[in-house]
């Protein structure tokens, strides 16, 4: 069952990406579930390194997740690191044996490498409840380790990809004091999200200069505004995984700088419209963005219910403007909003103001409008002057084939 | 575009209810939207009956639902009252002109009735953003008002479809002290819900001598566990309304009753499973029961996240008993809860427990029960004593064609 690639897949493919000095790559296919193909990633990044993550709320979160959250806890941050990554088996809910098969893996890194078990950071993504036999990729290490460097960025993000239908990373470049900073980063995930389908995983290298405390501020800075701030069906995985390792390499203190800020946020932000552009059965991107807001909470709130309902998903599905639905959603909503003073555009076109369908709309315009794949909902609640935008595609039969077609 | 009937309809198509002492229907076809059906329900109900009404949250809701809550606050509360619904047309999102709408029918009721204006209530449902043509309602406000008592509560529940695939009725008989009370209701709906889809209006009528004060209290208690626990898409009309109208006429006190209470909740329960058996596309009844809870928050926020997420019902529409979604589902609902205490089971198949697949669990035990059309998801957290239980429909390619394909 080959998926085809997403329609809303970038146009350019991959990115052409140049290696991060300090950060060393190595791919090979361990046969942990899928055959014929690399599952496993290996990434070395060098000594004098910082590292910061984010990850899921779930409290049903995978082994993998609660071991990198507990190294982070307990002050891994500054050093030489490692990053395993397999896909085919995601290690959530696998009761005891998850910890253990943790535990093997870091192991069997940390001797290779010669580095504190607890430098060491994992990630599963794949089927879930089956035990990871995790000897398929401690046989593995020693390869791994021999062939560190080896490995381009592409490589690792199709080491990681489990039903995306294609790579995807992004890349920035910041001349700061007449130095070059990189930054470069790798994904996958096709759905927001389940556990045996379509986990999110990122990680971002940088050769930039900056404590480990001040990069994870920035990631779970500019989180909010990029990868939280995408819903393909509303659920969320047991693994969803974001680190940012930065190596130094440059030379470049970076902490506090806007230039670097803004690169970061674009890369974030690139990769995951990218994940949005891989969603299930996906063939809009949508981007709802709300205006007017009380506080950062409604704007939120208001932006996540429309993005989030069926009945708009399936309008925009169906190339139907159908606005009322959108007024439902912010109804439902919880925030603060008032019928009269709520205005909806489609793109630039004004189809609802005053509490009543805008006399200057006509159904042929919005019809018209629907027809592209790039979708823009705009709310205006008319109360305060807050705002925020989230990213999210339709909802297709080819979402239903995938998620309730998929065993059978 | 006739819908076929639901495959989960009652087996027994609409109950056999006798006319309730001191409520007189009357229907009538006055082409608001639909050609050749009737499309208005009036009701009135017997000098001294008493009245309690409870409507969506929504803050974009319709001028009806608005109209209603006002005269409600206002104190009618006592006396003889009108019920007036039309379908084709929601009146919501129309502007001043809803409301000028609602005035106009509320008045027309009044005069041919000799009531207060404050005690003539309203809904309307169907298409929304489009104003409501009530002066072919008007028009029809003499021949209704002489075809009072004409009309059974079937021909009042077929008025009030929209796009509904069967009427929807339920009733009751409680012997109390050698006397009979009698309860009987009609409901529409077919989504959860869309403004211009499948509004969900509720009618209650009972003979028990109540004040409007107790019914209201008893209502709003009853609602939780019946049309408040009950989910198709997510998604909340800006019309739902329920009324109740209690006439007094069996001469029988029920107030704190319990017989009563139960006879009213079976009553309610069975219309709302009625709705979500009529679910937009849906193929399969689902019960969510969720036990060991620390509280009542947490035990609705695990049920109805389980019942609201895609992939567990697209799971369900697959005929894949997939526990790992529900683990997911479970995982990101905000309750609290712990992976390595859970309990799963699909009806009485124990599924997972202690953080793993049970032992005794075989793929094929759980396929062979999701091919059945009626689903239990037995959720144990493991943590506390307070359960709740909500229901749902699986999600098929059916709702994406009635609600993507809607106008193409």
């Amino acid at each position: 069952m080959a998926a085809a690639v997403s329609p809303l897949a970038p146009k350019g493919g991959f990115p052409d990406l140049a290696p991060i000095a300090g950060v060393r790559l190595a791919t090979i296919a361990a046969g942990v579930k899928y055959r014929d193909r690399r599952d496993v990633l290996l990434a070395h990044i060098t000594a004098g390194s910082a590292v910061a993550g984010v990850f899921t709320k779930s409290s049903t979160r995978s082994a993998p997740v609660l071991d990198c959250q507990a190294k982070l806890a307990a002050g891994a941050l500054q050093g030489d690191f490692a990053l395993l990554v397999n896909s085919g088996n995601s290690n959530a809910f696998t009761g005891s044996r998850g910890s253990d098969s943790v535990a093997a893996i870091c192991s069997a890194v940390a001797k290779q490498l010669d580095l504190p078990q607890g430098n060491v950071f994992t990630a599963s993504t794949g089927v879930i409840g089956e035990p990871l036999p995790h000897e398929k990729i401690t046989a593995k290490i020693a390869d791994l380790g021999a062939a560190l460097g080896t490995a381009s960025l592409l490589d690792g993000a199709e080491a990681i990809m489990t039903t995306d239908t294609y790579a995807k990373g992004a890349g920035a470049t910041v001349e700061i004091g007449g130095k070059t900073v990189r930054i470069a980063g790798i994904a996958k995930g096709s759905g927001m999200i389940a556990p045996d389908m379509a986990t999110m995983l990122v990680y971002l290298f940088t050769d930039a200069k900056i404590s480990s405390e001040d990069l994870q501020s920035l990631i779970a800075q500019e989180n909010q505004t990029s990868f939280n701030a995408i819903t393909v069906d509303s659920d969320t995985s047991t693994s969803d995984s974001l680190m940012a390792f930065a190596t130094g390499a440059s030379g470049v203190a970076v902490a506090g700088n806007a230039e670097f800020t803004r690169a970061l946020r674009k890369v974030m932000l690139d990769l995951a419209h990218q994940v949005v552009r891989d969603g299930e059965g996906a063939t809009k991107f949508v981007e709802i963005s709300v205006r007017g807001a009380v506080n950062a909470e409604d704007a939120r709130k208001v932006a996540l219910s429309v993005a989030n309902s069926p009945l708009v998903k399936t309008a925009i599905a169906g190339e139907d403007a159908n606005w009322g639905r959108v007024v439902m959603a912010v109804g439902k909503s919880g925030a603060q909003a008032d019928r009269d003073r709520l205005t909806i555009r489609f793109g630039d076109i004004l189809v609802a103001e005053n509490g009543w369908v805008a006399p200057s709309y006509t159904e042929e315009t919005g019809a018209a409008y629907m027809k592209g794949d790039e979708i823009l909902i705009d709310i205006d609640l008319g109360l305060g002057d807050v705002a925020d935008r989230v990213w999210t595609c339709d909802l297709t039969h080819g979402y239903i084939t995938i998620n309730a077609d998929y065993r059978s």
